[in-house]
């Protein structure tokens, strides 16, 4: 059976695949044991990236990115998948942080932000959840309260993926405490501003190279152009629009992330003795194998359409909500049937099949847990 | 969210679809029932199908046939998946037995036999199993041993799909039994030849209307012209190519029936109420017919896929081994959940939920069983 | 590994074992076709049960009964699973009917009715379900309203196990509309009363030989006398306090049922050879039965320790909610992959795994669906 | 629903459950991370439990011990998993090395070797598993070969618990390199023998704090009295006489692992709010506890049955190997539906339901991988 080209892939996008590999596997692979150490990657990473074009690739030139479109940004993705890394949270910054400021941001933030964020001068990052929020947007207490020609932000965030690092963070506030969703705004705050502080970064079983961590906001005052776009109360709105694309983003990691377990279980049970064969010559190995295999080919099937419809601008929320719920369940599962077909081995972090485990678990929390994602779709049906 | 159109549709197959879909409606919904109870469908239905020029579809004008594709003949059995028939064998003659002729069958085979086909005047079969061997081919025990300008052909054979209808059954037999693989090949053997013997029609828990059936052939004389081809031995190779159609019709059948079972209970579920809101309002519900949804888009997409690459030649059979056993498992398993938000209606047969259920369960056994496919597509890893 | 005698078995009751199993094996085993032919099993197998001694073994002698505890219908239980028959309504009859006699009727009601249900004169049936309520007994619709010294019933009932041959319906009806739990009574309806009608067995998926059936009541009139014991509103209570034996009756079946499965797929993969081996000799094989093999014993050890403790009067409603939800979700899983296991043959009705396949699935929806028992046990987490 | 008392517990139990329950509070909890930290408990923890007793209960008095049964074990057992410590290899060193030597080991032997475990002064170990044979025990390299008066050991080890502390190591090796099982003995290998050697403590994804380790034997010279028993050859026979009890240990901590993960679930779900009610309220996490309290429940009634049966000398094999696979397994499945229901904190390792998730996964593979269990369980049908 051969590899399946993906039906979007372009001529272009195979030598950005291959700018993206070699980038990959000379900066980051060898580096990823020190930056599971310090819990987070070299700073410089940003920066080496942007010299070479992979930030932003999908921001129009004009504001310093490359001028392509979604499917660079896949490409890059599951070339990050590929070598199992998920310590740089590259897709957030480029795929979801750059795409809110030139989805809603005025000019004039578009001009100061993306071309930093396009070399590595500045890194971003979005502030959703609260200690105690949970998916539960709706309900965020931290507040953006207007006074005069600034807004005072306080509050407190968690779960906040390049927290350590972010220049910029994009925060889910109300602006308006009496309303519900229509009460929420997005602002920008820059991590110079008084008031702002970073925590500690969190203790977490995987994906632990990534600087996940808490944010506070003691009186932070940012001037009233901060507000991401001209109107308040279209957080929510802004919010549900772009949530999608980020969960399109873990579909398509998850499927690389597949395809290569399965292509490193495979080596390792050819390999391997037991009882006198290779175990890859058990039956259940077999079997297990052949069930991964069917799991990654139509993951991969049905998630390059859904990408090849986001590029036409016809994916629809319910449809993406599928992709990205059940691509992280069963990449949870083949990780799992795999990590067991390397018997001890699979449990120490050397392999990476062991990491990848663990690393995949919280993929079915994030960007709305998979129980939202049902929800999401049981209201359309 | 809205319905998939197949990527493989166009205007033509539409008007294809609208003819199916009014047969199914006005010929084969309204006697199901009696197709059940008298375990087979009406003889003439074949015929009316014929003169609507709804059988052979996919084969040349120059045959009798519609001059069409594998997609007309896809759109054939997803009609009939939508009306929940399973008693009428219609894909086994239009997609498997009018190709093995047409594939390897001499051009006074094709003539002869082709047009009749396409008429409703023929009905075909095709007898593989025998009691005692399942999926283990090499081992048929049939024999056809050639006495002169005859072959002489004795066995039997089990689970035959259009039993007591059949006019022609290609027949899997050994013409060298010295041989394993290389000692098959396939006759032709017409149902009224002396020795020839048609048995019950099996007594089975689902797809009652069908006439599965046992055949005997006792000393049963053809000539040796009924050879399908010219050479004796390619029998195997021949089942080999032709078994990925059988497949992959299988899977097309199984999406068509996802779907039809989620309309269905979604229907259901909204209409009926229980302590005091409908099923549906519960969370359980909502989660289930979720994953139902997702089970069934995702098959849609990816059997949408191999057919296009069917209808391109380019469709491998390990991908076809993961269509088959994954589409029927999953079609199972959306029948069960759908089965029980229906309570205890969904064990009564006059909902079409149950039927689906039951009938559902062999596509898990019958060409090839799901086990058979895991071991094709652990070859290929 | 020997199998497992339960911990509550005694001499005595291995007597009453081998009496249940030669009837079960003379009078039933043989009749199990045509049961399933008629719809019903032959009225005169009551009489000679009673003649015998086999029904309301666990009703005090006083009443006619044996005079023996609930362990004596496990084993009647267990030995009717064990010939794989579903046609005989005798543990309903047994274990349920005479039981809300025994625990709530009128000393005049006991002596009336338990003597002639022992010897099989009566027909015990109790009819909850009504089309459109499902398992939502709060909101049934049926009425008994008194008129003077009668009540009227009026209102139809659905899925009533031996809704046919019943001579005795305890019926769940509202004598007081105004309320809902409250207003809930048991009476006492005779098959022979005017405006009482057993309308058509229902068409079921399985249990064919079973006689459900909808009941009618069309302005019955019954003497107040027939209210079950002699206060009114007590229904929903009495029900609720019956409801665990039933479900547990349910479990000790399940259990029974696996074993049967279990033994006869061991021995159809040791005697049915496929490419050159006994299907056995696949590890997919080994692991499906020692999977299946493993839930049979956990089920054993877990439904026998329910039993114990229901003898001494311990077993709590979650508990048995548990027992019932959990065994026959394996019951289920254990006959499916069991059915796999025989191919072809799964799906024949002669096969006896084809028959528990299709009979077990209504376990999981009566008696409170399988949802209604994680409700009640989440209510006390 | 009251928490089940296991069947087995005596009053003097209940002593040795407070005082376990105590010394776990105190001297373990607190330290959990920094066990983690330095991949070893401390090593005075061993002569602390020493001191109170809780070291060697089930050995009998004379050679120090606390003369009681397994069921002291599994106490001390279910105490550690309650305050889900995974550190220390205590249940190793009381219940598997020092039976062995109580097994099979010469009076002399167990005199010398025994009290001291019983005080902690001596840290038990055993060495199975080398780098590349898994559990195929037969195949084992290291080899024992007799010169004179001593066995001259070489070989490696890997994936030995106490590996860093251990100051007796029972060597599984080859005394006899031309036999398959019958050349495998047991030796003892002290720590400080010449030419032993242990290497780093691996890097686990969880038990963290437990000191996995690999071993190395250079030419390590043992005097032939440092065989376990009298005669070479009966390796292979003690290990299966010996996995059982292991295997048992494990499963006894998986069923109060289970309960755990279950009695922190429902009171996070409780004390949480997500869209304006408490997360226990929505009917999915309701579902999933029930599931949960039903697999914890029926793995508590079954493994206290194996308990009783193994306190009565009667537990067989295959028993033993389903409770082993299959409570391992559900234990899994609990831990990550617990996991998922605390949301992004469920991946906090400050959150006991992360360490219980990813410390659980190893009990699929250790003692027998659950796929060696179902192979055993097999070969009984």
């Amino acid at each position: 059976m051969t590899a399946q080209t993906s039906s979007w892939m372009t001529e272009d996008l195979a030598d950005v695949r291959d700018l993206a590999r070699n980038f990959f596997e000379k900066e980051v692979a060898p580096n990823i044991e020190k930056f599971i150490e310090q819990h987070h990657v070299d700073r410089d990473l940003w920066n080496k990236a942007g010299e070479l074009g992979l930030l932003c690739m999908s921001i129009p030139e004009e504001y310093g990115g490359g001028g392509g479109t979604f499917a660079h940004e896949a490409v890059l993705i599951e070339e990050q998948a590929r070598v199992g890394d998920t310590s740089w949270g590259v897709s957030l910054h480029n795929s979801i942080v750059a795409h809110y400021l030139l989805s809603y941001g005025t000019e004039e933030q578009k001009q100061k932000w993306l071309p930093k964020m396009a070399t590595g001068e500045v890194v971003g990052a979005i502030a959703m959840t609260e200690p105690g929020t949970g998916s539960d947007l709706q309900n965020v207490k931290t507040k953006a309260i207007q006074h005069g020609d600034e807004y005072v932000v306080n509050g407190s965030k968690t779960f906040i993926t390049n927290g350590s690092q972010a220049d910029l963070v994009i925060v889910v506030a109300k602006t308006d405490t009496a309303e519900a969703k229509n009460g929420i705004s997005l602002v920008l705050v820059e991590a110079d501003r008084p008031g702002y502080r970073c925590g500690r970064v969190l203790d977490k079983l995987g994906q632990r190279g990534q600087d996940t961590a808490e944010l506070f906001f003691d009186d932070v005052r940012i001037p009233t152009s901060n507000l991401l776009g001209t109107a308040e109360g279209l957080g929510f709105i802004q919010l549900m629009q772009q949530l999608p694309q980020e969960r399109l983003i873990i579909a398509v990691g998850a499927v690389a992330g597949m395809e290569g377990a399965l292509a490193q279980t495979i080596a390792y049970t050819k390999s391997r003795q037991a009882f006198g064969k290779p175990i890859f010559a058990f039956q259940n190995t077999k079997f297990k194998l052949a069930e991964a295999a069917t799991d990654a080919k139509i993951a991969r099937v049905f998630v390059d359409d859904c990408v090849s419809k986001h590029l036409r601008g016809e994916l629809d929320i319910p449809t993406v909500a599928m992709a990205k719920w059940w691509t992280t369940e069963r990449a949870m599962s083949v990780a799992d049937n795999c990590l067991q077909l390397h018997g001890g081995y699979g449990y120490m972090t050397e392999y990476p099949i062991a990491r990848a485990w663990v690393d995949n678990r919280v993929q079915m929390i994030y960007a709305g847990t998979n129980e939202i994602m049902k929800e999401i779709i049981a209201r359309t049906l």
